[in-house]
């Protein structure tokens, strides 16, 4: 009932509270988990032309080879997760692939790389977008950094103020791009080919100028066309991502996940040769410095001029510079881009849930749908996006350069993983229908790895000084940090080992309750009464006195109210409050070592961040000493105040967001399909699972 | 044992150890209550002359007169304050003394008018310095800003590293001030009359440029003279110091106290009317804005020109410029301003306490020694000064405009209190003897509140456009801040008197236990056997299965143990560990309103910062929500891990930590002392008030 404004506002948020507890068909499947790998081809094609063109404007004859190349690769690359998701229908990304197959190091590899990886997608695609959205509108291109960086930070509020994945909403745009580039390439086929008309980019009159007049030849052209095959390969980003979301597909969801992969493949490719062939038709010219390299009327470009997404161009040349569905194209690529971008927004924070869990982050964090962890995960991946932003300008053509290296450690190491299960099954296995399909699996998986490993190993080549060594230096701090992380976990557990059963003997016998007390005001009252209630071996009140009129009165009040709990009063001449406590509770220690010590410290509770810098302070530092002092319990003994109703409102309200990456996860499994954990007791389960089905 | 190093290092901690039990004698007390006042004689001549100078130097010949005003006015004050110290024994500063006897609003106004002081004095302290400094060093006074601030941040460091006040410190640079002062008097005196040489500042060829060639007349040269004279009354700002730290006077204090303000006063007068007479003699020239106005050679001096004080030229004239005795003197001034500075450090903690205490400043600020609270002050402090050093360039000129408003309303609004404190006394008393005393102290105070209300009448109108307004902004900021503080504590305090004794009839009647439980490791043990000992009505374990796995482990471990608690395991499909916790809580409750829920968290005690990054968050996240549920206790077992030995070895050092201004206040009263509050129970006293005689 209180959320009747909110959603009368927001009436989307119901309709994906339902989704979140439905399963994703294929429909819906597809642009969910397809927005990072199919809006890859509004980049990957203009870098294969940009490489290219260095060896001068003959060289984009060898574009449609390398278009085939990738094409090849993004059907093996997919061929291969095909067999992941058969054989993990639990939705084991390439981290757990690894770990299971190949060892705790390979799977901590596969993370950082997987880390580094988000953020790349953050920088990259929001990087794109700009620059497809500047297509349209120029003065968006002129001030590329700053649009970027507000991008992310929009993106990074509207995540953290709590957007939640909504299936239909992912769907719109993403189908809008796919058709519009479908349309297009259409379109242009027709108007080329059946209705014979000329169509020109608008670079088309323009001129690359190139060092190498004569060509290249040899190993320098090998090398040059291996780097254009590399930043090609940048097509292949977000195609593992299918592969995590198994669960959130309709059953049979095997089948289902790798028919949408097999489709997704099969979309991107049509797309990414589509514009490659329409961008030679129209004689489009990339140059990696347009300012230098790409004379107009035989003159340089300068620094001035903004070279446009061949998807783009390529839009312009079929429908027209300035056009409706050149407009809508380019806005639908922006979007789609975005869109691409907010997965990485999901999939980092899930991650790292997973990565607390087998502690290799700190473990608060292993909650998947806390709002906490998510958010420190998506202001670690707004910030360091950020930073690549402003350093290369937002420059998609330079942050691509850092991004496959990634892409490709993953893929390598979940194939090898693969082969590896499949190695193992086949061990157990004697049916030879069942063998025959493994051997036919493990294959697939086995090509994959080599041809993965192989690109890894070129793009490290070609890509190592224009980039790749920082995101090699990125991966290497996040192993570092969660190797330093996962070995102070495994120190800590050994020593907490309740290794010697006689520790029992030394069990202590008593228990001393001491209620803090500063004034007779009803939260005092409750913590005596409460006090009273545990029923330990000794109870007494106790207060500093930091000031004689108000301690005199203290008194007063307490013999008036009739409290029948002892007051012990502490002298503290230097209005210290800590230190008389901790005083007096370690000489009980002494005094009785067997003895245990409770303190209960009256606690009010507040509503607004300021009031709590007011209150509680003092109760707060006792308790954290307190802490260091060996046989001591501290209770807090609450007291609500009018204005903690707001934050309490504020916590329910918190309590009721979506996990990250809720859609694309599928709905949790219910109690009972859990392998052990039933509710032992008779009563109601606790906690059904349900989000936002919390309080009145 | 444990600080032997410590005290090879810094043996003079001992020594301010021991310093801190004894009292004061005058000696002593002098430099430790004087460093501020005696230090203004740094800047205030010059100031006169400055103001002089828009006159022309004829105007020079009324700077005498002004002298003469200024220490009429001192003298008063003294006068004044004498009453104070006699009235007010305990140490009441002027905030006491307003507050007591002029109402709240009065004391806030006066503390309001002490912090913006405060913050003034360190910025106003540290410019003269760095200035007097860079007499002597160029370098220093071409970076005035930037040595200033760095003066700042080092003097901050060293106050939040915990550098002890130290009476026989104090002394050494304030003696050395004042006996090269003297020195230099005696000995231009000499050169001067006896000696009959003819001594030349530096500047004392140069000329003053005035826009009122026939000098100013009538109305516009009163308002000149009355601005010169407000710019003299820097003399007087830190006279109120020792009415503050009558308790670390040596017996008698009162008229110890009074005996030290009229040897200050009278020194003060000495060293200020000396310097101006000499500053004449010397023909020293100050202009207020020296790059346009001072001609040398009759070209303006330019914005190259860095004007050195009066005290520093008028040192040049005497011993030579660049002479030992010159250097020393320079140093000693400097030295003494820094001084000055300090007292900041430490007063501006202190009355924040006092403020605390009477609830207008958070009140876990309240303890006097308390680190935390000194170390907000102090960053509080010395932001706020470093702020107005950059602002105004280190520019003592222009920051004085600001400071002597706050002095000035501090001096009436006590002075005025005072006189309201003789009529009360006289009401009462019958006595002839005595109220003839009375009658003449409440003389002296009625004219030294009628003369400082007229100075403060005469500041704010020749200073409001030139800075006086920035203070009197800070005054109401501070003000309304106090304010809506104590507002808030009195609302929560009408919110919490514990009014209506019926309450008691719907006590709760039983308590239910909850070990919240992740593993069978030693913490938990510990969690439940301190559980077990408490004889709660009902005893349970509750685990939240996350992992499915490790809670089957659980299980078995349980089962193993042997222990003889119920286990309750609760699923999580989401992960989440807070809320299907916090249902189970309130569950219970609405079965049972009548019930308390006792909650038991293990809870594990680090040493390291980032190590409690790692452990405790969801514990702490549990308990944060726990407080807002109604009849929940929240236990935390504390389990001291290897490494919080470390944390533990960090808070006892900083339990040591003296008091600020220790040594200005005298030691605290003794047990025994107070009008109330022994130590009620038979045992030893509590916390004997020892600072650093805690532990081992």
């Amino acid at each position: 009932m209180t959320h009747l404004p909110k959603r009368l506002l927001l009436g989307r948020a119901l309709r994906s509270d339902r989704l979140a507890e439905t399963l994703l068909p294929k429909r819906i499947a597809l642009p969910v988990f397809a927005s990072d790998p199919l809006s890859s081809v509004a980049y990957a094609p203009g870098e294969v032309l940009l490489v290219l063109s260095i060896a001068g404007i003959s060289a984009y004859h060898f574009s449609p080879w390398i278009a085939l190349a990738v094409v090849v690769l993004l059907f093996t690359v997919v061929a291969s997760y095909r067999q992941n998701v058969r054989a993990y229908p639990s939705g084991g990304g390439d981290y757990e692939v690894a770990t299971t197959n190949l060892g705790r190091r390979a799977g901590l590899t596969v993370a950082s790389a997987l880390l580094v990886d988000y953020v790349l997608t953050v920088a990259v695609s929001i990087s794109s977008g700009v620059e497809n959205l500047g297509s349209a509108v120029p003065f968006i291109v002129e001030n590329k950094t700053l649009v970027a960086v507000i991008t992310i930070v929009l993106l990074t509020l509207m995540n953290l103020r709590g957007v939640r994945e909504s299936g239909k909403l992912f769907a719109i745009p993403t189908y809008c791009f796919v058709a519009g580039v479908f349309v297009m390439l259409a379109w242009g086929v027709i108007r080329g080919t059946v209705l014979g008309e000329e169509m020109r980019a608008p670079t088309a009159d323009f001129e690359i100028r190139t060092e190498h007049t004569g060509g290249l030849a040899g190993f320098a052209l090998a090398f040059l066309l291996l780097r254009a095959f590399s930043s090609g390969c940048a097509a292949l980003t977000g195609v593992e991502a299918i592969s995590n979301g198994v669960p959130a597909f309709r059953k049979p969801k095997s089948r289902n996940a790798a028919t949408t992969l097999a489709m997704m493949g099969l979309i991107a490719a049509v797309m990414f040769c589509g514009i490659i062939v329409l961008a030679l038709a129209t004689d489009v010219k990339m140059a990696e410095n347009p300012a230098k390299d790409l004379l107009i009327d035989g003159k340089p470009a300068g620094s001035g001029y903004a070279q446009n997404p061949v998807i783009s161009q390529v839009a312009a040349a079929v429908f027209g510079d300035g056009t409706l569905p050149f407009i809508f194209l380019a806005a639908a690529t922006a979007l789609v881009l975005f869109l691409a971008a907010n997965t990485a927004y999901n999939g980092f924070p899930l991650l790292g849930s997973i990565l607390a869990q087998d502690r290799y982050l700190p473990r608060q964090l292993h909650t998947r749908g806390d709002r906490l962890a998510f958010s420190n995960g998506i202001v670690l991946l707004a910030g360091a996006a950020a930073i690549l932003v402003v350093i290369y300008n937002a420059d998609s053509t330079r942050l691509i350069q850092l991004y496959i290296v990634g892409v490709f450690v993953s893929f390598t190491l979940s194939q090898t993983g693969m082969v590896r299960h499949w190695n193992r099954l086949l061990s157990q296995e004697s049916d030879q229908a069942a063998r025959r399909r493994m051997h036919r699996s493990r294959t697939i998986n086995a090509f994959g790895a080599f041809f993965t490993g192989l690109v890894l190993v070129v793009v490290l080549v070609t890509k190592f000084s224009h980039g790749a060594w920082v995101s090699l230096l990125g991966m290497l701090l996040f192993y570092a940090v969660m190797t330093a992380i996962r070995r102070h976990y495994d120190l800590v557990s050994e020593e907490l080992v309740a290794d010697d059963p006689d520790e029992k003997r030394v069990r202590p016998s008593r228990v001393h309750s001491i209620v803090l007390v500063s004034k007779t005001h009803k939260p005092t009252l409750r913590a005596l009464a409460y006090a009273k209630l545990m029923r330990s071996d000794s109870l007494e009140a106790l207060t500093i006195s930091v000031d004689a009129q108000e301690t005199a009165q203290l008194r007063r009040e307490w013999e008036e109210t009739g409290i029948d709990v002892p007051l012990k009063i502490l002298d503290s001449p230097y209005r210290e409050i800590t230190r008389p406590v901790i005083d007096y509770v370690k000489r009980l220690r002494t005094e009785n070592p067997r003895d245990l010590v409770s303190v209960y410290i009256p606690e009010y509770v507040v509503g607004r961040w300021y009031e709590q810098l007011l209150h509680n302070q003092s109760a707060l530092r006792l308790k954290g000493r307190l802490l260091y002092t060996p046989g001591v319990m501290v209770t807090s003994v609450p007291w609500q105040l009018e204005s903690s109703e707001l934050a309490r409102k504020r916590l329910r309200k918190r309590a009721e967001w979506n996990a990250p990456g809720a859609v694309r996860r599928g709905p949790a499994a219910r109690p009972g399909t859990g392998r052990a954990g039933r509710n032992k007791s008779g009563g109601k389960p606790g906690g059904n699972g349900k989000p936002g089905g919390n309080g009145k």
